[in-house]
């Protein structure tokens, strides 16, 4: 199947379908990148992941890929000796990664889908002290991933890097939706240093929209009174 | 690290635990096996799993793996040259299997765990039903992923055949208990037929405790009104 057409199927404010944008242009992959009306979903879509009918699927030839987490590992794997590995070599640290990438999810997402939702003052401030939990406990996690390095994934921005900096954008537009400091630099100095580093490297400026954007899509969302879920 | 001790942390009910004995046997590695007692963990539990304080943990010399499905994959990759392979070769088909995976967790788990609290009848209609439809798509999916083999895995059991099997002697106790029928060979028969083989595998009968045992178990932590959580 190497060699046949690629596309990916996305929204783009969503953080999975950035992070399999991020994955596609930090290996040097061409593809076609669909833009998807969730409120009408294309037959591609529904065809390819009719169980959960959701982005980002990623179209290899006729097959569909669905999960993000799912997509990183197919195209490290289906693209293993074209551009820079995605996750670690060692078996150990791709267990590692890959127990932190469900952290990730596990604690991040809820949170930050929290804070779309207009509610209490109580509910706001529980997903506030949620986050901020998370990020100190990635922060410690942070150290021994990274291992003094530049990133999670060593010298070069792998897996974890991709599953925690899809939500980056995010994280800073909420920040000035809620009115409360996210990630906080005085608490997770070293998450903060890191974010500076990803922020400059060419697949995620490519794959995450602006903060500005994000904050208008994450106000009106927020107006219409969305209620995400929390699959990917 | 090939050579150093293996200990896997378990308690013998969860089926999370016997997900991870079933890929232990399946490899035929050497390990040790220690039961832990969820109402006092022990030092290894809370050293190697700060973040959850869960089982199962696999301990490989003086590192922890945990998560399931982690470990799964970690076994597979450490020991990719001894005994049988865990998941599909090709890149398509091993993110088909995780997919499936994640689904497995997803939809069956929360009915399960709603299984053992004592509910209203409505809310337990609500979990039967969810565990018929989950079955009914994995029945479909099992054509695909076995393409007419014994397993989904192909000829021999694998990845997605040990993150079904381990539900199984769950679901038949859950169905004592529950006075309904969960896994309907009427209405899922590839299902029942794979029930049948996969119970026939030696890893799998060295792992996966007997139903009548998880009913009195199940009926036992009804009875002090357990509310379990669906991490893993």
């Amino acid at each position: 199947m190497v060699g046949a057409e690629l596309k990916l199927l996305g929204t783009w404010g969503s953080p999975f379908a950035i992070r399999a944008r991020m994955v596609l242009e930090h290996k040097g992959l061409s593809y076609e990148y669909l833009e998807e009306d969730l409120s009408n979903k294309s037959e591609l879509l529904l065809n390819h992941n009719p169980i959960y009918q959701k982005v980002p699927v990623l179209i290899h030839g006729e097959r569909g890929i669905c999960e993000s987490l799912v997509i990183l590992e197919y195209i490290d794997e289906n693209w293993s000796k074209t551009g820079p590995s995605v996750l670690p070599a060692s078996p150990y640290e791709r267990a590692i990664a890959r127990f932190w990438a469900v952290y990730i999810d596990d604690k991040i997402l809820p949170s930050v889908i929290g804070l779309f939702n207009v509610a209490t003052e109580e509910t706001t401030a529980k997903h506030i002290a949620n986050l901020h939990a998370a990020f100190e406990i990635l922060e410690e996690a942070s150290k021994k991933c990274s291992a003094g390095k530049d990133f999670f994934g060593g010298d070069s921005i792998g897996y974890l890097d991709m599953c925690l900096g899809c939500y980056l954008a995010w994280i800073r537009a909420l920040e000035r939706i809620s009115e409360a400091k996210l990630l906080d630099e005085t608490k997770v100095p070293l998450l903060a240093e890191w974010e500076k580093r990803i922020l400059t490297v060419d697949c995620v400026k490519k794959a995450l929209p602006s903060v500005e954007k994000l904050e208008v899509l994450g106000r009106e969302m927020r107006a219409e009174g969305y209620q995400g879920s929390s699959a990917n």
